[in-house]
């Protein structure tokens, strides 16, 4: 049983709608996710396993229903994994609401912005 | 000017309400600051001062309004942060609508928990 | 071309002979992976994934030569990656010379540690 | 007593010498404070206060002897801290040998080098 489906857990979100909840864990999820792997080396050789084990490790978090991350402007050379060179697309699913939410760069504000792209019943 | 008074990034969250909005920021606050700082060494001798640098740090993001960070079972001898270690208090404000959350280790479920305490107008 | 293998970057490291310099660099490897992943979520999953990941993003570090990465007490429930589950054994090597260090849980201590089990000539 | 006084950590450092063991742990401790590091959040406000949390935390690792951090180019945005901002002066001491390291952005390879600037008898 994993730990969002336990009782104890549960009470903890009684106080919020499930759009506030499916966002609230997809915030958590998207700074957990840069935080922890900002840093990492990266170059052609790795991206691909890179990519496939931040996907595999954040479907551990609480109420992950689909994640995809792709990591841009990897050239010959190895660098550290900076936030501008995420985009990630992750899939959020409370009851019958998903919330769909996005990290990309967004260059007019220099910024690698965490934002909900649509929130949506199934 | 902060990044998030900037006209482009408010209309990212045009979709969300003040509530909504409120969580989300809370969640990468926090999924930020858990995967940023668990791993850095910590005794005794470095305990304020980590606990004030991640409260300052973490005031950069986005919204945050208020934050309090207390390391627990800090002995002499130094050892990696673990994020069952981490009590925090976090406040988040949207107009007027401010959503209170909390990082802190449940032994029930052997987990270090993020949840929302209250979420109330200003 | 790799970094390691520039002008520039090899005459930094004329003062050292190549002992030194393979267990310099085995330390920067070993300091780097242990708080680069600590924290990272991981169950029986995503195990091998994120081992797999570790050991090819830290191919990426100069002079790395070989690198086997195991994570131990993976149970079912995920967790946030502790050091103490890291088994790792790298291998730098610097013209002729090979440096085998390992990281590895150390019971008596109850600290991870990073040392060098042997330095030979190939 | 620090971890490094105790005789079963001693018992692995046999087999270097003491500028052999100065400079791996200095490499252990550089490689750590990077990929521990890299991705604060930063701005003028907290930037002294990282440096200092920076510090007090490294001077836990083994054999710590003095070190002295600085982050450049922080502007009144806040970023995340990339290792190219870090400006590091660490002191390793061994018995009578003390090894001072330096990690530094090196603009000719677009690198944040780590290196040893000396290796001294006291």
């Amino acid at each position: 049983m994993r730990v969002e489906e336990t009782e104890i857990f549960k009470k903890y979100f009684e106080n919020l709608t499930d759009r506030e909840r499916a966002v609230f864990e997809g915030g958590i999820t998207l700074g957990a996710l840069f935080h922890q792997f900002v840093g990492t080396p990266v170059s052609k050789d790795n991206k691909e396993s890179l990519e496939r084990a931040i996907e595999e490790a954040m479907k551990n978090q609480p109420c992950v229903y689909d994640i995809k991350v792709k990591i841009k402007d990897v050239g010959e050379k190895y660098t550290s994994l900076d936030g501008r060179m995420l985009d990630v697309d992750l899939k959020i699913k409370i009851n019958r609401t998903i919330a769909h939410l996005k990290l990309e760069y967004i260059a007019e504000i220099d910024y690698p912005l965490m934002y909900v792209k649509e929130l949506y019943e199934e």
